[in-house]
């Protein structure tokens, strides 16, 4: 573990729990006052503010940098990640849950440097937990070391999983399929938290054995990645192949084991990758 | 609301603050000693263990009073409700979440005269969250008081249910097929946290707008049953009729629109009445 990137490691820290207390905020006053069809208009406001506040404050201190964030790139930035320095940003992983105050909301980080991750902060602001974890430095949880469960035994392991928001009737064969697969092997249960970073996270901590899922994008899944394996935990394709983290498809498992068991199950299909470039215009 | 029953009720919320007491020290004490084979007998000794402890609590100051708990029904003794004051406990509402530490571990304590719930106390206790309801006097989380989302669009809500450990074909065609129409209606979001109790305390705090379930116990809804009307949120049985607490279904929802939605995406089915008596044995 080197010390090269401790400086950017204690700034995404204080950024992200500055974001948490935004988040926070937005809860308690804005949500009082929204009516049913400004929710939207509650997360855009909120997502876009946290995003720009890290950005801002982080463009200040290292501004050779680079972004990938949800909001830029809904803004129509490139979504391609580079040798150079990069900040994954996920300002508000859960809008859903955000709109509801259902208590799992996450502010994401994930910093990589020639493709690699250096260091990942996972800020649970509902629940007051800040994840972290450096590459070779070990996962923590509020500062205690993350480890994950040792099941080997599918059969005693909980499963976490999304239905997210793709309702094309192909997809949903697909994702009904596996998880009815994955229900019967059997699993001891099925649990949806609905945010990403959050499942991976509870990976991390020992609470589930595995998380999957088909339709992430790699601003959910960049930081809470590495945070799964400095806790001991693997990441694999829905394949069985290595993670791509532009390709939408992840599992999150304790151990190889468990994650093979799921990938026999798994009916895979491709979305969209993040890093599809926007269609061009065609001059004839 | 009467203060005939206050006494009792400041009693349970005494006893189920120290039964979480019980269940976190478990988990902080004994589960790291725990192996994979041990993992069930942690579970039923601090069941049972809460659950004792409880009963004898309640037995000392109330005499008269008699007792459903999901653990002396395990041991055999009947499961019917009568006009004399009684206590519907579940010790652990969520034993799967409490084995892995998932952050979803509730005591419920509900309370019942002339067949009529008089108030009710969940704990869930790793959030530290005490949820409360007397008849007539509101419902209320670590003393602020509750109120279901106003949603009345199933296209803008977030639904609950849980897969529960019925794993016989027929019941898992009915549990996938009435979920995949309701993720189609299509609903924003889908949820599991693992425990009927806090489900339903999720639909008392606008978190979510309904939940339901086929396969629950009366124990696991005994008391978060009030907690949901005394936020003002309704219940109803899967088929749209009124809810019956033994017949193990239920819809609990913000509000008549979104519980009727969900009665016509359900595939109901009746698993065996909580007050079924035991098999007798013939003597011929």
């Amino acid at each position: 573990m080197s010390d090269l990137w401790q400086n950017a490691m204690d700034h995404a820290v204080a950024i992200a729990r500055k974001s948490g207390e935004l988040v926070r905020e937005a809860l308690r006053d804005d949500r009082k006052v929204m009516t049913k069809s400004s929710s939207i208009d509650l997360v855009t406001k909120t997502d876009q503010k946290v995003e720009q506040l890290i950005i801002q404050s982080v463009r200040e201190k290292f501004p050779s940098h680079r972004f990938i964030g949800e909001e830029s790139v809904a803004a129509g930035e490139t979504c391609d990640l580079t040798d150079t320095p990069t900040w994954i940003i996920d300002p508000i992983d859960g809008t859903t849950n955000f709109v509801h105050a259902f208590p799992f909301v996450a502010v994401s980080i994930g910093f990589y440097v020639n493709k690699q991750s250096e260091f990942a902060v996972v800020f649970s602001c509902l629940e007051d937990k800040m994840f972290t974890a450096r590459r070779g430095g070990g996962a923590f949880c509020n500062g205690e070391p993350l480890q994950v469960s040792d099941q080997e035994d599918v059969r005693q392991s909980i499963i976490a999983t999304e239905f997210g928001s793709n309702r094309d009737v192909e997809a949903v064969d697909k994702i009904f399929s596996s998880l009815r697969n994955i229900l019967c092997l059997p699993v001891q249960g099925v649990r949806s938290a609905g945010t990403a970073a959050i499942n991976m996270c509870l990976v991390a901590s020992g609470c589930v054995e595995a998380y999957y899922e088909i339709g992430v994008h790699v601003w959910d899944v960049a930081a809470a990645s590495l945070i799964v394996s400095e806790a001991g935990g693997v990441l694999m394709d829905v394949d069985g192949g290595a993670v791509d983290l532009m390709s939408r498809r992840i599992i999150a498992a304790n151990n190889r084991t468990i994650a093979e068991n799921l990938v026999k199950e798994i009916e895979s299909f491709s979305p969209t990758r993040d890093d599809t470039p926007p269609p061009q215009v065609n001059h004839y």
